[in-house]
Parts: structure tokens; sequence; C-alpha cells
């Protein structure tokens, strides 16, 4: 019997982070919780993104712990990586490697800060999905 | 010229809604920020979704606004909807309905509990997506 789910080991975690490049970073401010996509790149053991000014910026600045996540969903299989840690502006001499990083911008604007996040937890789960409605009637 | 980005209309946003079944569930407890991959289903201009006993349920408990979020990224093009709003558990009555939603089960695990997302904000993007790497040297 093939498993449900299983857990990712940390190696296939950052190979997954290695792989994918774009993710979802959920931030609070005013304690609001919010979500956006971002692309991102890994670099040295840390997620890199860009950003322009904006409530992003403003959450790291104010130093909070976000969350992030990336998924890979097939028809049979899915697999998802969170991850948790501070997130901050890297300083000027440091956003400067930025610019020999994968990161895919979105589109074509000034984005002027580079942030990275270091993450201190980090999950991954693979689960086999099932389509119960396949046996359904009426099928949709 | 393409537009680099343009908003969808709510309308675009419900399609997207109605045709995904993934998305990335943000929400905080303790004041803690936590994203988490969730399948869901539309009904009745609400996204419902099933979970077990855990955080996101006791963060739902606690009668928080959530963020949700889906998106589907292609070689040239990604779209993107986010939507905020309070969540809350669906009484028996009603939950007995999710039994009739095309929500896919991650696992086979008992997910007692129906949540509801009440969607108060709704916002929708599509960019054009740039791989500047893909003229760089040396190619990744």
């Amino acid at each position: 019997m093939a498993t449900e789910v299983a857990s990712l080991s940390h190696e296939d975690c950052w190979d997954m982070l290695q792989r994918e490049e774009f993710g979802r970073l959920a931030y609070s401010l005013d304690g609001e919780v919010h979500i956006v996509p971002i692309n991102y790149a890994v670099d040295s053991g840390r997620l890199v993104f860009r950003t322009a000014e904006g409530s992003k910026l403003l959450a790291v600045l104010r130093g909070g712990t976000v969350a992030f996540e990336i998924d890979d969903i097939g028809d049979e299989w899915a697999s998802s990586v969170i991850v948790r840690g501070p997130a901050s502006e890297l300083p000027p001499e440091d956003a400067r490697w930025a610019d020999q990083l994968r990161l895919r911008p979105w589109i074509r604007s000034e984005k002027q800060y580079v942030v990275a996040i270091q993450p201190t937890e980090m999950s991954g789960l693979r689960y086999r999905l099932h389509r119960p409605w396949t046996s359904m009637f009426p099928q949709p």
C-alpha cells in the first residue's frame, strides 16, 4: 500500500526550493494577515526576493517572522514545502549580488529592495491525492 | 506593446476560483503567521475547505481574518487571485452539503470540520513574465 502522506527530508525540501522559482509569502502587518505571490531564489541558505516599497517591505522592516510556501501539484501527488523565519532587507553591498541570482521579475518595474528570509523552520510533505468525485455520479 | 500587468475583473477572479482547486491559506495564531496549502471549493460565494483539529481550526475558531491565494503560472503569463475575509466553522447542517462539493482530499484522513471563508476583499492580477537570465551569460 502506498503511503498517503510522507515527510520530505531537509535535503528534499532544499532541492525543491532550488528547483522552484515562485512561492507565496505570508506576513502580518498591523495585525492583518496578507499573502502575496513572489518569485525568489535560493542564495547561501536564504530565500531572496525583490520588492518595491509597499506593505511587504514595511512588514519586513518591522522585523516580523514571515511564512513562505512552494508547492508542486500533479494528478496523483502533491508536494509542499513551508518555511518560516525572519525576513530582513539586505544591505546594498549584499543586494548587488542579487543581480546574479535567477530572479524572474514578474513585471518590468523598479524593485529596488532585496529581502532575505532566513529559514528557522522548514517542513515538507508529499501527499497522495484522491479524487473521489471521479467515481461520483453525476460526473462533474 | 503588451500590458505588463493587468487587474482581473471581479468576474475573472471568481472564474479562476471556480476553476482551481488548490490554494494557500495564511492565518495568524498567537501572533505568528502561518501558511498552508489547502484544497477548497466555491459554494454560494464562499470558499469552503475541510480541516482536522489543529492550528488552522484554532485560528478560525478565534475569528480572525484569513488570507487566501491561488495562482496559475505559465511560461509567459502568471495570474494570481488573493482573497481576504473572516473564516468560520460551518454548523453541521451546512457542513453536510460540503460532501457534495468538489473537494479533493489531500489524504484519506478524517477531516471533520468544514470551514468557510467569506470574501470581503478580492483582487486579481495577471502578469507578463520576463526571464532576463535566458539572455545572460553564462546560461544557468
